[in-house]
This record gives structure tokens, sequence and C-alpha cells, in this order.
């Protein structure tokens, strides 16, 4: 009990780490514990338009434990000229870390759906990442294109960085939104850095 | 597609509903989305004490959804001596109209969730309800007693709105809980107010 008790403590960390998008009703940054529950639901209300057969009960965990890495390695925007790769190594290494304070048995289980996620190789990984590219773009779309303004990122960017991904996972929502980034290239909310 | 969006959209609010609990890593208070967050995420990896048969999927859904109304109605501290069943109607109005921004029978899914968390007569609700109870606890017994010290409530009206839940739904982290809360009172931890 107390090795679940040390994990549920160790997660309030994620409270703490700041994304680069705002939340919609108040001028601060949304953090990643809120922006999980976020792509959870976000999932779950776009099941009608996942492929057939995807397990939806399976997004929603992969949704909910896919940033836990970030309590040790901060989040990176997407948008980011990073090393991936190497990014990608640090966060598995916190993983591995913060599930091991749970008994091994549920660690593993936490471990084998944050490397599903990152694999991308199950119809519910390939929803759940569609899901997670796609919220951010969607509280941009809200609101005048905020993060994308700050950063100066360009719209070839953004597209080159979620088109793929997204209509891949659920081609229904890419639809939805290419017209949306369209109408919001018309309106200049883009800038002209094609990394930050 | 775009009621979807809507709904998606129209959570954001709940970033922005403020509990009693602070977060423990930095001076500020929790929100109900990163709750919901992090509830889903102790239920889970409190499986292996819930009552054989507990669905934890339907646990999981019960604890996105449930705290849905507070964009309407705000969060009430547990111990407060409030008119209980109104502020359950009002929240009952709160999620008609939060969850009628998606398609209905997405809407009946979600409103059959929320009432199933609300009357508690599954083994999932009880255990979802456990969960939620123990949360602020938790965070509490991480944090010198903090809600609890700034509200002036005592160890009586802890006990009297938190054991019978915590019991029904989950005995093992209620007999975890029980040594924990009697060492807090040893500490001072509590006031003496049966109600706020």
């Amino acid at each position: 009990m107390q090795s679940v008790i040390d994990f549920v403590l160790e997660l309030d960390k994620l409270k703490t780490v700041t994304r680069k998008t705002k939340t919609l009703h108040s001028d601060r940054y949304e953090n990643s514990a809120e922006h999980s529950w976020q792509i959870a639901l976000l999932a779950w209300s776009l099941a009608p338009y996942a492929p057939a057969g995807t397990d939806i009960h399976q997004v929603i965990k992969l949704l909910l434990v896919h940033d836990i890495g970030e309590i040790d390695t901060g989040d990176t925007i997407v948008y980011a000229n990073a090393d991936w790769t190497a990014l990608k190594a640090e966060e598995l290494a916190a993983v591995q870390r913060i599930f091991g304070l749970l008994p091994a048995s549920q660690a593993a289980e936490l471990l084998a759906l944050w490397q599903e996620f990152e694999a991308g190789q199950t119809e519910a990984a390939r929803f759940a990442n569609a899901c997670d590219r796609a919220m951010p773009v969607l509280l941009n779309l809200a609101n005048n294109g905020q993060s994308w303004r700050e950063n100066g990122i360009s719209y070839q960017r953004v597209i080159s960085r979620i088109a793929e991904p997204i209509e891949t996972g659920c081609p229904a929502l890419w639809h939805y939104l290419q017209a949306r980034l369209a109408a919001a290239e018309a309106a200049g909310w883009f800038g002209d850095k094609n990394t930050v």
C-alpha cells in the first residue's frame, strides 16, 4: 500500500510541469496533469471517429500515463528542433524511475503502456497520439493562435509535425483541422520560424 | 465533430475550478481537472486492493467525469455543512448542460456515469468514491494537514465524512488511512470546527 501512495504523491509533480499552451479561461500556461485529463476526455468523446476496432479504454490508459516522464524531463513543445531520440531516452529513464515506485507487476504494466504509446504501432497508440497532437491545436484555434504566435512558429512547421500523426490516427479529425488551420493561416496566426 | 470540439473546449473551464487542497510542489491550490487525472491514477494503482470483480476501466471513467459539474457550481469542500441535496441538484443541472453539448447518445453515456458515481450503488462507484475521498487526505498527510489547518477542521469531522465511504469502497485503504490519521491527530494537524 505504501508504495502505491508514494507513487501517487510523486505524480503530484506533474501538476508543476508547464506547457506552452495557455488555458482558455485564465491567463496561465496549462500543466501536464490537467492536459492528461483533457486529452483522455478528447479521445473518449472522439470515439465515434476512431478507426473500427480501436479499444478506447486502452487509449484512455495510454493518455493518462504517457506524459508522466515529464516529471523529470519537463515538457518540450512538439515543434521544437530537439534531439527527440535523446529526449525519449531521458523520458524512458524517468518513467522507469517513477513507475518503479510501484510493485513490479504494476510498474511493468505502466511501462508497457508508455512504450506502446511511443512505438505507435497499435491502433490505440495511433489514435491516442492523434488526440495528443490535436489538443494544443484546438486550444490555439480557440485562442488566436496563442502558442504559435508567442513562439513565432510557422504554419508549415505546424503541419509538418502534426499532419501525418493526426491523419494516420484519426482521419476525420485531420479533415476537420485542415480547414481550421487554413483559416488560421489566413488570419495571420502563425510566425515564420520552422523550429523553436 | 464540432459538437465534440465544443464539449472538450468547455471542459477547459475545469482547469480554473480551485479546490481547498494545495499541490505539494508549488504553493497554489490544485484545480479539479488535475485532481481528476490524479484520482484516476490513484484508483488504477489501487486496483490490487479493490474488492474482487471491480471493473477498473469503469472506475477510471467514473472518476474522469464526476467533477465536470463543478464548471458551473465550483468545488465545495467535503467537510462543509452544505445543503448537499441542493448542491447535487445544481451539479446535475450543470452536467446536463455540459454533456448536452455532445451528441445525444454520448451525452446519455456520460450522464449515466455521473449518476452511477453519485448513486454509489455499484462496486465501481463505491471504489471510485473511496479514491476521491482519500486523495485530499493523502495530500494533507503529506503537507502537515494543510487544508484541515487552514479551515480549522476537526479530526472528528474528517472521520465522520470519510470513514464510511472509504471503508465501504476500499477496506484496505481505510485500514491504512486510519493509522495515518491517528498520527496526524497526535501531531496536532486538525482544528476544532465540526463544519466549515
